[in-house]
This record gives C-alpha cells, sequence and structure tokens, in this order.
C-alpha cells in the first residue's frame, strides 16, 4: 500500500457527521477501508455534541492512519440555523487533523459532485449510486452522509493530493 | 475565592480571538483575573489557525482554571466569509471546554452588551469603556475583541451562571 494515499472524508454535521477512509493508488483506483456516521441527539449540549464528533473523528484516525484529510466546505447561504453547526463541526474536524499532524484541505460541494459523477450540480442519489460503482460496494453507502464523506475524500485523492501546506503559526 | 465564581469569556474569532477571565463574587463585584488574545496569520492554513486558537485557550484553562466557560454566540447575518471562520473557532471554544470537562454557555451579542451597558445595541467603545469601570481599570482593555471577551464572561457570570447542563450523548 506504499504507493497508494489514504484519505480520510469529512461531511460536516451535527445531527450526522458522515466519516469515510479511502485508499487511492497511482492508476486512480480506489478501494473502501472504512465508512460511518457520528450522530449527535439534537436535544444534547452543543459542547456536547462537538466532543462526540471529535471523538469519532479521532477514533477513525487511530484506528485507520489516515495520510491526509478533506473536508466539505461549508457556505452560509440556506438555512442559516443549521450551517452554524456545521461550520462548527467542520472546524472540529479541521483543528483535530492539524493536532493529528496532518494535512488538511477543503472541497467545496460542487468540486466533489464533479470529481465523483462528473457533474458539479449532482443530487445526493447520483453521488451515492457513483461511490457505490466507484468503490465496488454492492449497495450505495447509507445515509447520504456516508457517501459524501466518500466523495469528499475521493474527490482531494483525485485531484492531485495538493493538501495546503500548512505553515507555523508566527 | 470558594463563594466566587470564575468565568471563561471567548470572543471567538480566526484573525483576533478575545479570551478573558474574571471572578464574580457573590455580591456580584467583579475582578480581572486575565485578558488576551490569540492571533493567527492570515494567510496560514485554516486548520493550523484553528490548532493555534485551540493552544491558546487550553493555555488559559489550565492556567485559571475558569468554573464555567462562555461563547459569544455567532450569526449568519453579515459578512459570510468573516462568519464561516468565526463559527468553526467557536466550535473549538466550545469543543475544548467540553474536553477540559467545564459547562459551556452562549450567549448572543446582544445578550451581552446588554449585560455590561443597560443597552443590548451599545457600540464597542461603550462596551470598552464599561468593562473598564466594572472591572476598575486603568484604561479600556484593547483590542475590542478583548472587551468583548470579559464582557461575554460578565453576561455569563451575571445572566445567573446557569450553564447548560451537558448531558451525556447517547
Amino acid at each position: 500500500m506504499a504507493s497508494s494515499l489514504r484519505v480520510l472524508g469529512i461531511d460536516p454535521g451535527l445531527t450526522r457527521c458522515g466519516i469515510g477512509v479511502v485508499d487511492v493508488d497511482r492508476t486512480r483506483r480506489a478501494t473502501l477501508v472504512h465508512v460511518g456516521v457520528v450522530r449527535t441527539p439534537t436535544d444534547a449540549d452543543l459542547s456536547t455534541r462537538l466532543a462526540a464528533v471529535a471523538a469519532g473523528i479521532r477514533a477513525v484516525i487511530e484506528e485507520h492512519h489516515p495520510d491526509a484529510v478533506a473536508v466539505e466546505r461549508v457556505f452560509a447561504q440556506h438555512n442559516v440555523q443549521t450551517v452554524m453547526g456545521t461550520a462548527q463541526a467542520s472546524g472540529v474536524a479541521l483543528l483535530i487533523a492539524a493536532e493529528a499532524g496532518l494535512p488538511a484541505a477543503t472541497h467545496t460541494p460542487s468540486e466533489v459532485k464533479a470529481a465523483v459523477t462528473g457533474y458539479g450540480s449532482a443530487d445526493k442519489r447520483q453521488v451515492q449510486s457513483m461511490i457505490a460503482r466507484i468503490l465496488q460496494l454492492d449497495a450505495p453507502p447509507q445515509p447520504a452522509d456516508a457517501a459524501d464523506a466518500l466523495a469528499i475524500a475521493l474527490c482531494h485523492a483525485w485531484r492531485g493530493a495538493r493538501p495546503h501546506r500548512r505553515r507555523p503559526v508566527r
């Protein structure tokens, strides 16, 4: 596996945070390593929910030792209440990557969709079925957040795996 | 100091994250314990910036042992680009509180302004000068983010210090 890149993809969220790990070799062939979703109860305290998301991401890093982390970029376009929790979860994901010494990058939803379906406005079902085909799975990953996490990881690997270099903080 | 409450207030941000600690006794009298700002360079990687903010908050918790953490609530009303970084920094602050075993709460900017100036639409200068009066400082804390962090801490202590109870995640 030395010539392959292992990428941890994260679809950030508080209610459901998708976490996926793929190996991509030099021929761009991808294999599934891990996929899962961290769920936190909507009635729990915000800081407790973020801690549960953090614990879930750290556990996957410890188990699967990815080379890089890719997180879906959050935009404040619609549903302002949800987007704030999503942004907070993405901040936690990026923090954990940095603290694990892993390069971290963000990709926009349309970059991710274009990478896996060839079409930046693909819907969730199209992404799910393409992920199943690419990773040779018997069925599309469920829920959509899980498929999205794998799509983010694939997008990162296929876009050349040029993680943003982390510069020292002055 | 057994009868006083020590509150860590955080004005979340990536470029400047205000961090303030106050002790508030039963008579509601407040004293300054710590005030500072974590700055991160705008050209640094996002995950590195969040890690620097996290390190700054953790250092203050380790040095001053607050009883509770209060973070300004972020709204996605204006300046969408800035607000995403602010939300990510607030997520990091809330995570650190949970991982330190501290109760964490959020307060809106107008709650904070009303608590320290009596006026929910007070401007930055009014907040700064009231903070200086309340804490008997020779000069208003600079920059405004530092004063805001102290204002958030005072707001939390004065609003009855009812931190959101953290429930176990199911």
